[in-house]
C-alpha cells in the first residue's frame, strides 16, 4: 500500500473526526475506494474504535432505486403498488428506515469515503425518484449529520477521469490537497475569519481584458465566518478543506465565475449575475444558462446570496469539476446563491433560506483585489499576511 | 449482467429470505460480490423493501483486527493501553458497539453475500485476536440470528481458487447449486425429514474395497429431523441448501470419512472415528491427525456426534472444500462431532454441548446403505422413492 493512503487515513480519523478509543464509527466505502477504506480500519483498531462499514456502491443505489422504479410501474396510482399517488409516477419509499436511522443514531462518527467506478453511475434514475427517496430519508439525514461526519474521496480512476487527468497525475493531486500541515493552515485561515467577523462589508473587484468586470459588494455585519479546516473541531465536515466562509446579504453590483461547473449534469460557464437590493436581476451565462436560469426560479431565496466562501488551500492548484476541491483552490472566491449556513448566523437567526445552494467560482489571482471596510485583504491571490503583499 | 445472477437474486430474496413489501433488509456484500449485491438491492427495491449495504470485506476486517493488534501491543498488561489483561496478549474490544447492536436490532432479515478476492484474506491475524473479538460479540451475533438471515456467494475466483476450478466452470457449479425447483426439493426432502422423525435408530454401512468399511449405528428417537431447503421458512439458512438433519446419540461402531475438508487451515483427509457408548474411543487421519486430535480435545462434547445430515441436493456433484456445499450434495451423509442444533431437540431438552462443531463428510454412492429402524431407506445413494432403488 502506497504510504499517503495510510497518511490519509491518519487525517482523516485523527484531524478530520477526531476518533477517540471506544468511539462506535461508521466508515462508508465507495466501490473503488477500498484501499482507503483498509487504511481507516486499520487506524480505528489502533485507535480501539469500533467501526462498521457500509458498502457505498452507486450502482447498487441505482439498483435499488430502478427496482423501486419498476415495481411502482403500471400501477392505478393509488398508492397500494408502490407508486406514491402524487400523479408525478415516482415510487414511494418508506419514510426513514429503522436501520438506517438506527444506525446513524447509535454512530459517533461517520466517515464517507467517496470513490466509485463512474461518476454517472445513477445516470438514468428520473430525478422524481430521486428526490422521493431523499424526502423520505429526511431523518435519516438529520441523524447524520448529528454525528461528526466527515467527506473524503480516494482518488480513483473515475474521478481523475471527471477531472481531464491521467490517474497518477489526479493521485498526487488529491494527496497534495489532502496531506496538509492543517495545523497551521487553520492558524493562516484563523486570520482572514478574524478580518471576516470584525468587518461590515466585503467588497470584491476584478478588472481583466479577457472578461466581464467584478464589482460587487455585500454586507456581513453581525456575521460570524468559519474556518473550514477539514475538522469536525473547527464546524467543517470535508477532506480537503481549507476556505473560510460566512452568510453575506443585501448584495449590490456584478459578477463574472469563469470557473466552469456541472449543473444538474449541465456545463456551465461563464456566468454574469447583476444583484440589486440583495437579489440577482439579471443574468447570463457563456453556456448552459438555461440550468442556471432554473436554480434561479427554484424560490425567493435563489436569487439571494447564502455564501461567501475565499479558499486558501494553495495544495489544490488546478479545477477538476468536483466541488470538493475546487472551492477550496487557493487563488479563487465562490459565491452560492441560496441556503445559508446556520453557523454563520447569530443565534437564533435565520439566514437566507433556499432549496438550493450552488456555489460559483472566481480566479482571483490576477488584476483582483478584496477588500473589507475598504481596506485590500488580498490583492491578486496573495492576502496580506503573505510575503509579496502589495496593499 | 449474466441473467443468473438476477435469478440468484430472486431465490436469495423470495425463497430464501422471504421478504415483503416494507421490511428492512441488511445486505453485506463482499469484495468480489458487486454484482450478486446490484442484483440483490435490484430486486429488493422491486419488492417495496428497505436496504442498507454493509461491506463484507475480510481485508477490512483484517486490517481492523491488525490495528487492533498494534494498538495493544507494547502496554504493561493492566488493560487501559488496549490490551484486554487477561495475559494472552489479545487486544481487548468493547463488548457489542451499539452500532452493530442497533443495525441487527432493527432488521427484519440479513443476506450475507460471500465472494471475496482471497479466501485466506485474514491468515495473520493471531487467533486470540479473533477469539477476543468474537467473544465481545456475542450480543451482536444473537441480534444477527434473531433476524430471517440467509448465507450465500457469489461465483468468485477466488472461490473458484479454492474449489480447483476454472472461473466459468465454477459460474456453472455454483448455479447448479442454487438455481432449483426448491419447492419440489422440499417435498422430497420432507419424505427423508418423515422418515427420520418416525424412527429409531440409524445405521450407516459402507463396504468397500479401497478404503475402511463404515458400520455404524446411532438413536434419533425423540428427535426431530430438519428440512433444511434454504429457506427461512424451513428452518434453513443456506443459500444453496439441501439437507435434511437430526441429532444422534448413544453412537457406536466406527465410521471412515473419504471427503477431504479443512480444520484450521489444516488439510484433513481419510478419518476414521471408533466410537463406543456414545464417545470417540480411538481416531486416525490420513493427513492432519493433529488438527483432528485438537478439535476432538476441545471439551467433552467434542467426542459426541451432535448432528447426523443427509445431502440431498444433486446440483452439487462435486467437492469444492466449501462446506456451504459439500455437506449439501446428493450421495453424501455427513456426522459432526460437537454441538447439536436446537432445532432437533424436544422444546426445553439441551443436545450434546460443546464449543466446536465440525462436519465429516463420506461418500455414499457405492457399496453402501442408510437403514431406519432395520428399512433400507438408501442403498447405493439412491432413495427409496427415488426410480432404480433396490431395497
Amino acid at each position: 500500500m502506497d504510504e499517503r493512503v495510510r497518511e490519509h487515513a491518519a487525517v482523516l480519523v485523527d484531524w478530520s473526526a477526531r476518533v477517540e478509543a471506544g468511539d462506535d464509527v461508521v466508515v462508508s466505502v465507495a466501490e473503488d475506494a477500498h484501499e482507503l477504506g483498509v487504511a481507516v480500519a486499520e487506524a480505528l483498531g489502533e485507535r480501539g474504535a469500533n467501526v462498521t462499514t457500509l458498502y457505498g456502491s452507486a450502482e447498487v443505489s441505482r439498483a435499488y432505486l430502478k427496482g423501486a422504479e419498476a415495481g411502482s410501474e403500471g400501477g392505478d396510482g393509488d398508492g397500494d403498488d408502490g407508486d406514491d399517488g402524487d400523479g408525478d409516477g415516482a415510487p414511494s419509499f418508506d419514510d426513514d428506515p429503522a436501520v438506517e436511522r438506527a444506525l446513524f443514531e447509535a454512530a459517533d462518527a461517520y466517515l464517507r469515503i467517496g470513490g466509485g467506478r463512474n461518476t454517472t453511475a445513477s445516470a438514468d434514475v428520473a430525478s422524481e425518484t430521486r428526490q422521493a427517496y431523499a424526502k423520505a430519508r429526511q431523518g435519516v439525514r438529520e441523524a447524520r449529520m448529528d454525528t461528526d461526519w466527515v467527506s473524503t474521496v480516494h482518488p480513483t480512476r473515475s474521478l481523475a477521469q471527471q477531472a481531464g487527468m491521467a490517474y497518477e497525475e489526479y493521485r498526487e493531486f488529491v494527496y497534495d490537497a489532502v496531506l496538509h500541515d492543517w495545523e497551521a493552515l487553520a492558524d493562516e485561515m484563523a486570520a482572514m475569519k478574524d478580518a471576516l467577523d470584525r468587518g461590515d462589508e466585503v467588497r470584491i473587484v476584478t478588472e481583466r481584458d479577457d472578461a466581464p468586470d467584478t464589482d460587487i459588494s455585500m454586507s456581513i455585519a453581525g456575521r460570524t465566518a468559519v474556518n473550514s479546516a477539514a475538522s469536525v473541531a473547527y464546524d467543517s465536515h470535508n477532506l480537503p478543506s481549507g476556505e473560510v466562509f460566512t452568510a453575506p446579504y443585501d448584495t449590490e453590483g456584478e459578477a463574472f465565475f469563469d470557473v466552469p461547473m456541472t449543473i444538474d449534469a449541465t456545463r456551465v460557464r461563464d456566468v454574469h449575475l447583476v444583484f440589486e437590493d440583495g437579489e440577482v436581476v439579471d443574468f447570463s451565462a457563456g453556456a448552459g444558462e438555461g440550468a442556471l436560469a432554473s436554480v434561479l426560479d427554484t424560490d425567493a431565496g435563489a436569487r439571494r446570496l447564502g455564501e461567501l466562501g475565499i479558499g486558501m488551500n494553495r495544495g489544490i492548484d488546478r479545477f477538476t469539476d468536483s466541488i470538493l476541491f475546487d472551492e477550496k483552490m487557493g487563488d479563487t472566491v465562490h459565491l452560492a446563491v441560496g441556503r445559508a449556513y446556520d453557523a454563520c448566523l447569530p443565534e437564533g437567526e435565520s439566514g437566507n433560506d433556499s432549496a438550493v445552494h450552488v456555489d460559483m467560482i472566481s480566479d482571483v489571482s490576477e488584476d483582483s483585489r478584496l477588500e473589507i471596510d475598504g481596506e485590500v485583504v488580498q490583492r491578486n491571490g496573495t492576502f496580506r499576511w503573505e510575503d509579496g503583499f502589495e496593499g
